[in-house]
């Protein structure tokens, strides 16, 4: 069974390697200085102390971003869509060869004091990352909702709503659609190539006044056709 | 009863005059020059011929930007997202104070061969009117759908999805959301001031991928929470 490299240690990287060790995956979490991680005792927005966490995820090896893109067969991007390329750089270019990476970053610009993307519209993390990477297969997906909603779809609405892939390659969509499966999601709509990512990461300016309005990060969105 | 003056000939303004027509609503269709109009062969994109149009629609009255303008107590902008702010400079100044601008333009920019929005996602057009008229109470809406599914939701999975309003004045909103009502609207979301009308431009991205994906207009979106 394929094995899981998350990259990241933020509440999306937690929540999802705790969801696919739960699911009795192998899952690696890749960091940038192993010792120093373990050490923190702050935690990100909305995460546990990592060291906290590990303790809860002994399954769960945490390791340097070179050896989990290393030692890992699908690659999840869960770092900050600022740092997300060169996050990637630190594999050496051999490990990358036909690799799946699921993309759930957002390229996040909040400079202005206004949520802005920082390769606006007309361009997405996702094709960054697949045309910097083009040995990847980077699928787009998880990006427009709250990470609690990512591994559990059922927690809102019982679940009817939405998620979108994007990529250029059928059978890595076809492996995320397994994996978004065997998280709950029911309704997983193909935008096509990795082009697609810019409509889902459109969609975040959206996201983020409806998460003002609801006052609550537990929402979605369903394509109703 | 209001009086509504929809600036614009194409198939969002027949399809928005002509439900608030069939309502019994008093409605004007401005345009910039009339005899000129009425005298064109083509039709607009998915539109009728304006002159079948207006013998399908004869309490309809078709008049310039202007005297639309002046006459009318609710004005929707159904003008192309690139003219929207000139069409209203052709009214007297005094006749937009305190009047309701239901907003439903796109601000589409096809130049670079993908898509673009011409004010970026930091700023919308529902927001540059607003701020080229002060006096103007606009109220961002029905931008997300097409227009078919503007004026009968039903149209779509029963009904069963979401409408969206943004604008700064809350009157003007009621009054928007009463004609939603009219139209069939029952799950209408208030994003706040019209700064979340950047939300409902940014979707298009959304909507004009998922256009590409489902290869038919008739969806949109439900909010689930």
């Amino acid at each position: 069974m394929a094995s899981y490299g998350v990259l990241g240690t933020g509440i999306v990287g937690q929540t999802l390697a705790g969801k696919l060790a739960a699911l009795g995956r192998e899952v690696r979490m890749g960091t940038g200085d192993v010792a120093a991680s373990k050490a923190r005792t702050d935690a990100g927005w909305g995460a546990e102390r990592l060291s906290t966490w590990l303790e809860a995820n002994p399954s769960v090896e945490l390791a340097t971003f070179h050896d989990v893109i290393a030692a890992s067969d699908i690659l999840i991007n869960a770092t900050s869509g600022s740092v997300s390329v060169d996050v990637l750089a630190l594999g050496d270019p051999a490990d990358l060869d036909g690799k799946i990476l699921i993309d759930i970053g957002n390229p996040l610009d909040f400079s202005s004091g206004d949520l802005d993307l920082t390769v606006g519209i007309t361009d997405s993390l996702g094709e960054t990352l697949q045309r910097t990477y083009p040995s990847l297969r980077v699928v787009k997906t998880l990006n427009t909702v709250t990470s609690a909603v990512m591994v559990d779809p059922a927690s809102v609405g019982g679940g009817d709503h939405t998620m979108f892939v994007a990529g250029n390659h059928d059978a890595a969509k076809a492996a995320v659609t397994q994996m978004l499966h065997s998280f709950g999601w029911r309704d997983i709509v193909d935008l096509g190539d990795i082009s697609g990512a810019r409509g889902m990461e459109a969609m975040l300016v959206l996201w983020l006044r409806s998460r003002m309005t609801l006052d609550n990060a537990m929402f979605n969105v369903k394509l109703v056709r």
